[in-house]
Formats: structure tokens, sequence, C-alpha cells
């Protein structure tokens, strides 16, 4: 079996799990009627199936590199993406007046599963290229808009951003690229950034890179970074590419996957003659770029969707066709699938209920992101503003966490087949690992859901979708199908954890700061199973009403089960690692470990 | 920092968590006095740390393989070996009779966790030539005797371990070599063999293959196995290496790491040439090789000790280099090392704690099986034998299972640069991830765990164990020590919840197979988290009677709060997962989960 996008999953995971037909209600979108998102999705899957999903096994064999100074992409790299530009998938979901189709974001969160399922060294640059493309359009100037702003929402030319140097890495207040203002406007830009994700390729004739530096006066600190847009290409006033600007890849990172995708080593200035223009307000670089990260973490979560879903059907299809042992109680006859393995179909229902989960947290992210920009509803939007702001360090960092448990559950399945790399299920694995890393750690998204999301307003958003799963495992308890019931119940006393822990964490903030940081990651990890269980039990709770087929809803509710019995007992006992205090990772002198 | 052996944490380990003292009453050892003890531990990690160590990384770079049919090793590995038998390491277990050094098993145990920390592609070679010689000192003729254990006790010849076929992976039942009678004692061996470690290679002037294969009239599946010595050179009477048997290696795998270890293919008798002799009774091949893979699976756990105290090691020095971000609470000032951050060190704590409970139950299974096998008295001959069976799948899967997501939070540790292959840190994680799939996988263990571990004996070894804990977990509870008596009650809580999946299963295999294997996993793991942490609590009971330095002993201490706030708690939570039934992993038709 080859891999293929699963669209009736993800029709699901909209439509039951994330309540996409709200955004219907808003009437800030033409169209969103089943038929039109059917043949989007259709479209999408022929798309990611055909074009993409073929060059992934070459992307990781055949990756980027460089050569004279110029990056080489993998071979069918530019055909595919020239196909992604001309199909309109960057635009999706910009608005008509920038040139994008109008489209709710969620779609293009759907695209970004989708397309990392099918290579994710090849998808990962896409988000990057819309991320440029919402900031020229949130802060740019008519000139900037007009120059860069079409070509990038249709993906015609890409975007990078350029935050990372050797010595800032997580802590961007310690960025010491300069820009120095030369007099016509333009800056002078000089310093080194690394990491720079497809900060050069040869997809397509310019590349847009925008940069935080700093100014001369710029105060210390991460209220001195500025961002600037300096172009690949400098371009004519009629929109062409011009002359080349002084900045280059100067080499790549051997990676431990994504080997498609050209992380390169950026020097801007090497020879004093790198250009570019302020985009946005001085010395407010950081919070621009802050809310095209808010989103593109949202992203890089749903790249942990994607492979997980990719590595789960690869692992689906060998546990179909690899026949070992008998079935359980036989000693002798035919060997059988292994599928017929209670061991094997444990690892391959945690693998599926975890994937759906995480699809389930993501989306109704991604629902929430739209909701709190497009309803008339002003309380609507506020409410929706707090889900979307609670739920993305739990997208990032729940899904891409998963996502590495979930590949590597893949390789297991294959046995020793899968540490070998021909079979495929290892180089999933080696890609999903650097979701959890960047676009901010995942540590630092738990510290972002204690330290902002959760304190930020008192607790509110995080007690509105308590009640929420509280109300929705009340519903499940008293439904009349049994696993719905129990899992109901399970989600009851998992929902009783997480409100524990959350009330201990609101209470200790204010006066016991390290604590709450020293609980931050289990509980990011507990809330992220409850969320997960809440959004299945919802899914199954809808999808029974609307009369699911029988065959589908069996399959959901088998794994909803699995994820009850598993996952959300799981959750119940985080509470005493969130609430464990301080004293829990008290700092060791390093030499008594060492037995210095 | 470099690596360095952790001798005083294997100190700690032997002494204070696996009652090694134990062994000195057996009286079977000559001396195991403090003094022997502490000198071959200080010259094992002067081998390891000077000699092996440095190797590391060019075994990954510059790996084996296949040159004219001959199999390359890495640069230094020839010299490295040679150390090891000149040292006399391998011959460290074997009785002074058979040209060994008569010293308990449980320091070959030792020697693995400190060679796999060294270098673990170079280590695990050296795991098959102790099983071999074990194989031949058991069942070998005199003559196999005269001729191979010497050049196999002291490592001068490898040995290798041929069981897998394309077709018999986990299910040896299904292996199909031919092995015919030519009527001189000697038989022709026809067939081949993948995944075969160190099945080539450079480093010594022979290799002793020991082969699963069939004889002509064997009966079907495993009890028609049986077991052939097949050297690499045939051997001349005085000892010396003869003609070239027709056993050759002819491919290499292509692995996720572990790159210097040759992973070979073997076609035995492609020119219909290839001789050995049996080694063993007919068709008791399966059953003379599970005499080695026992010890084996103890082998490997301890492998994926080695490899996690490597990555612990790299990530500890790592963050107390690197520096990012400000001390908590604090929004300006020089940046600190990202060790002062909470959640970073709740990484390296994992790290450690989960390390030092799999060297635990490594360690304790060691002493186990040396007194099973040296002890005096039956009584206690019998129930380290039970205790020892018990361990030995807890000890494989636990320990590599905890050892993937050890070396994962080491690549965490270093943010963007674990993701690039030139820091290292990729590399553990790489090298670790075949340990939980080889010498059976996981889920067999798990499977061997509840199907033969537990009830094979109705539970009786599983019940003492518990209620060795129960004894425990109450003297805990007692101590003056609040850290202790807190993890104590974990412990307690921890336990009650083993029983009690323990007694389930006990009552449901009797009449529900496929529901008992659906718990196998869960109940491993649950079954590892309680035993890492009655190590880890009965490592601090006898270190604090025995008045262990106080800076150790807070160091231990935090730990072992640590271990128990996360991980014993864990355990609490799994009696659902382990009870849930085969409901929880009912088979669902692979049709309906792709929507056909």
């Amino acid at each position: 079996m080859s891999y293929a996008t699963p669209v009736r999953d993800i029709r699901y995971a909209l439509k039951h799990m994330a309540g996409f037909d709200t955004l219907a209600a808003t009437g800030a979108f033409d169209d969103l009627s089943d038929d039109l998102i059917d043949a989007i999705l259709e479209e999408m899957a022929r798309y990611c199936d055909e074009v993409v999903a073929p060059r992934n096994r070459d992307s990781d064999l055949d990756g980027a590199r460089l050569e004279n100074g110029e990056v080489v992409t993998t071979p069918g790299f530019r055909e595919a993406y020239q196909a992604y530009v001309d199909g309109g998938w960057n635009a999706l979901a910009f608005p008509e007046s920038a040139g994008g189709q109008g489209l709710p974001s969620t779609l293009a969160v759907v695209l970004i599963d989708a397309l990392n399922a099918a290579c994710m060294s090849f998808a990962i640059g896409t988000s990057l290229t819309i991320g440029a493309a919402k900031a020229v359009k949130a802060v740019g100037t008519d000139e900037q808009k007009r120059l860069y702003l079409e070509k990038l929402v249709t993906g015609a030319w890409t975007g990078s951003m350029n935050l990372t140097e050797p010595q800032a890495g997580s802590d961007l207040s310690a960025v010491k690229t300069k820009a120095e203002p030369v007099g016509d406007g333009r800056y002078r830009i000089t310093g080194q950034k690394i990491y720079i994700t497809y900060g050069d390729h040869d997809l397509t004739d310019n590349v847009v890179h925008l940069v935080l530096a700093r100014l001369p006066d710029a105060p210390e600190g991460t209220r001195g970074i500025s961002m600037f847009l300096v172009p690949k290409f400098h371009v004519n006033d009629d929109g062409s590419p011009g002359a080349r600007n002084d900045a280059h890849c100067i080499g790549l990172e051997h990676k431990l996957g994504l080997h498609g995708s050209p992380t390169s080593v950026m020097a801007f200035g090497e020879s004093g003659e790198c250009y570019g223009t302020l985009l946005g307000e001085e010395n407010k670089g950081l919070r621009n770029m802050f809310i095209m990260m808010n989103s593109a973490r949202l992203d890089v979560g749903t790249q942990g969707v994607g492979i997980a879903e990719r590595a789960f059907q690869q692992a689906m299809a060998y546990a179909q066709d690899r026949k070992q042992g008998r079935a359980p109680g036989a000693r002798t006859g035919a060997q059988v699938a292994i599928y017929e393995h209670p061991d094997v179909r444990r690892m391959l229902y945690s693998m599926k209920a975890l994937t759906d989960a995480a699809r389930g947290i993501c989306y109704a992210n991604a629902v929430a992101y739209d909701l709190a920009r497009t309803s008339p509803d002003e309380g609507i939007r506020e409410s929706a503003a707090g889900l979307e702001g609670l739920l993305t360090p739990i997208s990032k960092a729940w899904s891409t966490d998963r996502a590495n448990e979930i590949t590597s559950i893949g390789v297991q399945v294959h046995g020793g087949m899968g540490y070998v790399e021909e079979t495929g299920a290892a180089q999933h694995m080696r890609d999903a690992r650097i979701a959890a890393i960047y676009e901010g750690t995942n540590g630092i998204q738990a510290i972002d859901l204690v330290g902002r999301k959760l304190t930020g307003d008192g607790g509110a958003a995080a007690k509105r979708l308590i009640g929420d799963m509280r109300s929705t495992s009340l519903a499940a308890t008293a439904s009349s199908n049994a696993t719905v019931a129990k899992a109901g119940a399970a989600l009851g006393r998992a929902v009783d954890a997480l409100s524990a822990s959350t009330d201990w964490l609101l209470e200790t903030a204010a006066g016991d700061q390290e604590a709450v940081l020293a609980g931050a990651s289990p509980y990011l990890r507990q809330f992220g199973n409850v969320a997960g269980g809440f959004y299945l039990v919802r899914g199954a709770l809808s999808a029974l009403d609307a009369g699911l087929a029988e065959r589908e809803m069996d399959y959901r509710l088998t794994i909803l089960g699995f994820y009850a019995d598993n996952y959300l007992s799981e959750a119940e006992a985080l509470t005493s690692a969130v609430t464990a205090g301080s004293a829990s990772v008290a700092k060791i002198d390093p030499d008594a470990i060492r037995g210095l």
C-alpha cells in the first residue's frame, strides 16, 4: 500500500472534532459547503499523493547540497514546487484582495497536514513563505506590498525567517546582526544567521529573507530588535528580479533528517553590500515576528500530525503484509500477518489514537484562529482568541512530542527491518525529530503555556475550556453507547486531574515562579492528553448524532476506547509531576553528579 | 567535558541497589573485596575511556564497509579490539578452568554497561562472542572445546549468532537453512542468514558462526532446529586457522545507527562447500540457543543503560556550557547556562533517574543470575532463578525503551544543535534504537513476561518480588529522611497498582489469553517503573545506613524524589491499560481504517 492522504479522517476531524461548520456562520467566507470542501480535499489529495509523496524517499537519499555557492535541491522538487504555485495552494487562505482564495486558515492547516505527510522536507518551506506573506501584509509599506506581497502569497517567491545566531537560539535578546541606515531608506545588513530553513534553494527565482537585526542606537535585549526585508535579488520597479544582493548561503547543515530541506547558514553583508528595507516599526521586530510565530507554531504541530500519519500508514501496511508467528493460542498452522497479534495492534492503535487526537487539537486550534479573526460576535472572537492562545503551545509541543513517539513505534512495528534505512520507517523518525525543537523548543512551549497563556488572563481561557470538557464528559457519560459512556467517565476523571493541576499552578504562580516552571512540561503533556481525549469524545458524540456509517463508527469507537484506557488514565497520574514543586528539580551541583 | 565511565555510579548500583555483596557469601569466588572490585573498575574505566570511547564518533562517520568480499571496520577498531583481548576483558566471568578469570557474571554485565557507553557499535560484538563461548562450553564436544573454547573465551576469535532469515525473524519456527550429514561427522550447510551482527570483520583471524539449521529428517517448527558450529576458516588440528570455509558475508545493511557494527547478510554454502559440526544434540538447537539468549537479553538491556549514560553525560556537559536566557524571574543581566532553567533540569534528571533505575534493574538481574548458579543454598538458588527469569524481559525491554526516550531527550537538551549530526547527540539516539528490537523485540519480551515468567510458576516469583518491594516501601516510609519516606509511600502505592495488575493477569490467563497479550506491554512498563523505583529506594536506604557522604547522598535523594514524583505515579496509572482487556485492541478490519 502506498501512502494516501487520509481525506476521510481529515473530513471527520474538521466536521466532528474541530467544529469547522461554525466558520460558515461567521459570514466571512463565500462558500464553505460540503461539496466545495470535498472538492478541495480531493484535489489536495491528488496533488500530495501523485506529485509530492513520490519525492519523499529521494529527498532523504539525494538531499539538498551546496554547489559553487548555490543550493541544489532534490530532483523533482522544482516541478513539485511549480505545481504547488500553479495549483494556488500557497494562496489558499489569503484574502482575494491579496491574490488569495479567501478560504479559512483552517484549510491551510489541513494542507500542512497533508503536505507534510507526503514529504516533510518539501513541505516545511511553504509555512515560512506564508509567514513572510503575513508579515508583509500586516506591517509592510505600500511599496513593500507592491513589490513582494503577491509573489509571497502565490509562492512565486519563497520567504525565509532569519532569527537564530550561534549565540542566540531560544534567546533572541542576544541577536547581534546589525542594520545601518544608508540614507536612502535602505539599511546595510551585516551578520550571520544559522539554521535558516530554505534560506537558499533553486525552486524559485527569488528568496525574500526576513531578518532580525539591531539598529545602531537600539536598546539592548529584545526591545532593540527590528525586522528587515532582505531579498536575494533586488527587485526592479517593474517587479522583476534585479541585481544579486550580498546575502549568501555559505553552508548547509548535516542533519539527522529532513535532508531534502536546505538548512542554511546565511551570511548577510560579507562584502559589506547587503541591503534591505525596514519591515514594520523600528524595534518592534520581535513583536511582529511573534504575530507570525504563533501561527507558525500551530503549523509545526500540524507537521507532527502529518508525519505521524505517514508513519502510521506505513506501519499498518507492513503489519498486514508481514507474516510471523501463529494466531494467539495456536501452536501450529500457517504464519499469520503480524496485525493478528494483539501487541502489534496495540502499537498501531497507539499510533492512530495519538495521531487522531493531535489532529483534533490542531484543527480545533485552527478553527479558533479563524473564529477569532472573522466572527462578527465580539464575545465569540474573544473566547476564540483565548482558546487559540491556549491551544497553540499544546498543538505545537504535544503533537510533536507524540510524533516522535509515533514514528518510533512505526520503526518498532517493522522489527529489524525498521532499523534498515531502505525500509523508510526510520526516515519518518529522523524527519519528525526536528519538530519538537524548532519554532520554540517544546520546553519553551510549556513555559509559554504556564507563564503566559494560562496565567495571562488569570486562568479564564483555561477554565472555560475545562468547563467545555466537563460538559462534554457529562454528555458522553450519559450516552447510550457503552464505549462513549466509558470514555466520557474517563474524560471526567482526567478533567478533574487537569483542573487540580490548573488550580495549583494559578495559586502557585504568584509566589513561586520556579515551582510553576518545574511543572510546565508535565502540565502541557497532561493538558494535551486531556484535550486530545476531549476532541475524540466530542467527535464520537457528533458522529453518532450525525448517523455516521456503522463500519466507520465502530472503528472510531475502538480508537476512542483505546485512547481512554491508555492516555486519559496517564493524564490522571500527571498531577503529581505537575505539582511536585521546585524541590523536585532542585539544583544539584554538577560536580556532585560527576562525583568530583 | 569528555565522556568518562561512571565508576562511582556503578559502584553505588552494585553495592546499594543490586546487593552485589551477597555474592561473596556464596563462597564461589576467590576474592570479591572492595579493593579488588575498585581496581577492576578503575582499569575498566581506563580502557573504555582512553581506548574505546575516542573511536565512537569515527565509528559513525567511517563505519564498516564491504570491500572485495571482505569487511573492513572503522580505523582504530582493530587496535581497540586487540587491547580488549589482551586485557582479559572477554574472559572476565569465565571459570579459570576455561581460561577465564573466575569473576562473577555481574562484572561482565558491568563491562557491557561501560563498553557500550564508550562505543556501542564496537561493544555489541563482544556479547555474541561470550554467548558463543557459553554455548561451546555448555554443549560442545571435547573436540569442539579443544579447538574453539579458549579462543572464544579470550576473544581471540569472535562468535556470531545466525538465527534470522528473511521469512524467519521473531518466528524461528520458519527457519529453512539446511544441514546434511556428509558421513565424516561433518554437515554441509546451505542457506542465507540476515542481520548477523559482526558476521564478518577484520578484527580477528577467525570467526566462529553458530548457525540454526534443519537436518534432512527434522520435524517441522521449532522442534526441528539444530545448532551448528561453522568456522570462517576451518581449524587445523594444532588449533591454527586452515582453509577458508564457504561462509561469506555478501552484504552489509545500511542502518539507522551502529554504523561501526557490520550487520551482515551471510551466505552459507553458495558453492556447496560450507561445512560445520553439530553443536549440542540434534533438534535441540533452539533450546540451546535460548540458554544464551536469556543472558543475551540482559546484555541488551545493559546496552540500553550504557548508551543512556553516554547521552546523559553529553547533555549534562552541554547544559553546563550552553548559555541562553536569564535565570528564572530575572529580566536582565548576563545569559546563564541552560542548566539553570528548571525545565532543562527536568530533562536532565529524567535522563539520570531513568538511567540509574535501569542500571539498578540490570545489575540486580545480574546478581540474581550469579546467585542462581553459585549459591550453596538450594532455596536461594531457586528464588534467585525465579527473580532472574522475571527480571530478564524487564531488563531488556524497559531499559531499552527508556534508552530510546533518554537519548531522544538528550537531543532535545541540545536544541537545534541536537539535530545537527556534528554534535553527536543524534548518534546516540540512532545507535540506541536497535536495542528495543533485536534479541527479541520488546513486544516479545512483554509476552515472555506475562506468558512464561509470570504465569509459569503461578505467579510465585512475581509475588515474592512484590512482597520484597512492599517490605522496602514500608521500611522507607518509616525512614526519618523525609525524601525517602515520601518515595517509600509513592512506592507503596505503585506496588499496590502492580499487585492489582498481577492478580488480574493471573486470574485472566486461564480463560482469556488474548486479554493477557493485550495488556502485556503496559504491564512490562508498569513492572519496570516499579522495579526501578524499588531499587532506587533500596539503594537510598542502604546508602543512608552505610553513611554515604552527604554531598553524594543529597544528589541521590534528589534523583530518587524526582523518580518518585514522575515515574512511580505513572506506574499507578498503568493498571487501567493493563486490565483493559482484549476489547481494547479488538481487531478492526484494515479496510475500515483506510476508509475502503
